[in-house]
């Protein structure tokens, strides 16, 4: 989601090392010479009003296990609690854990294409009968959707305040790695394809609402201007500017193979724009956008509109500065230099809860070489999963 | 979310029995006896490109469980790979699994409050030994968000599909059990409060959007014309059609205590139209709507536009047919009775994945005593996280 920099804690990291690998989906591709299993993770828990009786709520589990064929394990917790784990024949694996301040915990592994019906039995006979053990004492009962872990299709992509989102991704088009990222761009069943760069949700075919925004939310008038979009390889900008008749568009895109995957998949975005790379107004560089940004700028080449779709921590095949603040500041510095008075340099922010890491870019607009003045608006991005902050900046 | 009826398996459950308990948010009431911690449930998975050598990876790892001090238990899984566990002295629980086919899961689970250093250092010393251990043979790293099990402020919210979405909730606002259903408001950091009945999320401060496509979006004339809203408890409809400047609006919401939460703690929803229950040109009757209907029906009397905001499975004081899906035929008929020629029934439907259920509305709509005409449109809310379907209905 091209945040960026982040001062928080990220608590995901994702990490695809997938050159020279079979595709993700490589079961459909025939070419992996194992068979591919996903551990479902089922969770069951109940929160209490008041510690509960460890061994008769224990006791009054036994049968069930019992039934299950699982070998129990009584752990030593050192007086943190009661735990019990059980192995099944099969390869299930079960932790019962009473925690003593009065939370009861139930986790339950098994294999993708164990029998779903005795596993589904299994928990709701231990609901009942938690639920009679514990009568009265009862503050919550959760049992979250299933976690699927190690699927060939990943559908966890987390938000970018770290928050866990399950999208229904059913399929992996398109993943390389090129020089410069991780990409991939995955089927949603609501959101179409969606291109996700080194694990960061991107854009997805649903995501009109995105371009809009790093438009002028449309309030601009296009027709005549110049125009330069900095990254946009996903063509969604290009495609909806050109339809409104700028005399000249020049996108700089670093990754050839963003664009490749892109004009492939994610037609619903792109239309038709990529398929060459030179237009009656429009032409796609594909090279690093500071260089050429520094070349504009000595050759005193201005712009109307300034659109920065890059990338969370730009790209640069040679950045100059250490501190991505910095390199953020250098990029901002020379979109305001080829901006021409009364133009206008649109740019996505972040996500609306990292207030700090917004107060920070905002810090940064406040330290540009020349002054500039600046509007925000908060976007709903339907594959994001949460609002969005978008900028518009000019000269003062 | 006010899904019909769902023919597929639910993966979810939430039971909340608050009813004399403490509210969620006890501990800022003091009036809990005992300490609420959650569990955090830490996951790390490797997904290897061929089945990895058990013991050398084993023996790789061991020196990183017992600096932390943590006894270990290995099981006997019956020929399904490699599975130990572990206990630290301060409650903390590990599970490392080496799947045979080429999977290695790790869980850690430990209580709020732990050293979170602590943990994050296990689980990087962990991740750093296994890259080291399992290089070149890697296919995906995986570390999930944190899991918070047993909160007192529940985040995790499913879809109307059945995937689990982690919200940004940090405080329980309001809490009761109605005589009709669960009603809790939860304060979303970027969605502002959210309703949320059973467990579906209904409606938060920042879904406007669900309220203009539930009204038309926007292409309707309310001005002069008669209302008919059918639930509508948050006042989100009444607030945006009272400003419409309609002859007038008769909306009847069965459940009282869903209006006076709403009052309360929606005020960006419902502004203050629910502060009185009858105003120039609105009055909400706290009744059961199908004997309304009924009456009105009777009475002859007719709307320009009737609108069904009710829950999924709509409440009844006394419903007449077993089947919701006839339950859900008796309202749509009621309605259309008394709904003018040339006047519009608008409702939501669903998710637009779950396209069984969408199905069997609309063939529902085929089977109505009065024949009808319909549209949808697929609309973005906000805090659905999901893409939501509206339908248009009217007389043939």
């Amino acid at each position: 989601m091209n945040q960026p920099p982040q001062h928080f804690p990220c608590t995901t990291s994702e990490l695809e090392l997938s050159t020279d690998s079979p595709p993700a989906a490589s079961s459909r591709h025939g070419r992996r010479l194992y068979p591919i299993m996903a551990v479902l993770h089922y969770t069951l828990d109940f929160k209490l009003r008041a510690p509960a009786d460890v061994s008769a709520t224990v006791h009054g589990l036994q049968s069930i296990f019992q039934e299950q064929e699982m070998t129990e394990n009584v752990h030593n917790l050192y007086g943190h609690g009661y735990l019990a784990t059980f192995v099944g024949k099969n390869g299930r694996f079960a932790i019962l854990r009473m925690h003593s301040h009065g939370l009861v915990t139930f986790d339950l592994q098994c294999l993708e294409g164990d029998d779903v019906a005795q596993v589904d039995n299994l928990l709701n006979a231990l609901e009942k009968k938690l639920k009679a053990l514990l009568d009265g004492n009862i503050q919550r009962i959760k049992r979250l959707p299933v976690l699927i872990r190690g699927s060939d299709v990943d559908r966890y992509w987390p938000t970018a305040d770290g928050r866990l989102m399950e999208y229904d991704i059913d399929e992996v088009v398109y993943e390389k790695d090129s020089a410069y990222q991780n990409i991939k761009i995955l089927h949603s069943r609501q959101f179409g394809n969606i291109l996700i760069l080194n694990g960061d949700v991107n854009l997805a075919e649903s995501d009109l609402p995105y371009t809009q925004a790093i438009m002028g939310s449309g309030k601009e008038h296009y027709a005549g201007k110049e125009v330069l979009i900095l990254g946009g390889g996903d063509g969604g900008i290009l495609h909806e500017a050109v339809k409104l008749k700028p005399k000249m568009i020049t996108m700089v895109e670093i990754d050839e193979l963003v664009i490749d995957g892109c004009r492939k998949h994610m037609r619903k975005t792109c239309g038709n724009v990529l398929d060459n790379l030179k237009g009656d107004c429009y032409e796609v560089l594909v090279q690093d956008c500071v260089p050429v940004l520094k070349k504009f700028a000595e050759q005193g080449r201005t712009f109307d509109y300034v659109i920065n779709d890059l990338t969370a921590v730009p790209i640069s095949t040679a950045p100059e500065e250490d501190s991505t603040w910095e390199f953020l500041r250098l990029i901002l510095d020379l979109s305001i230099r080829v901006l021409r008075p009364g133009g206008k340099y649109f740019t996505q922010g972040n996500c609306v809860n990292l207030t700090d890491a917004l107060r920070e870019y905002e810090k940064l607009l406040g330290r540009l070489s020349c002054k500039v003045d600046f509007s925000k608006e908060v976007v709903c991005v339907p594959s994001y999963m949460e609002l969005w902050v978008f900028y518009t900046i000019w000269k003062k």
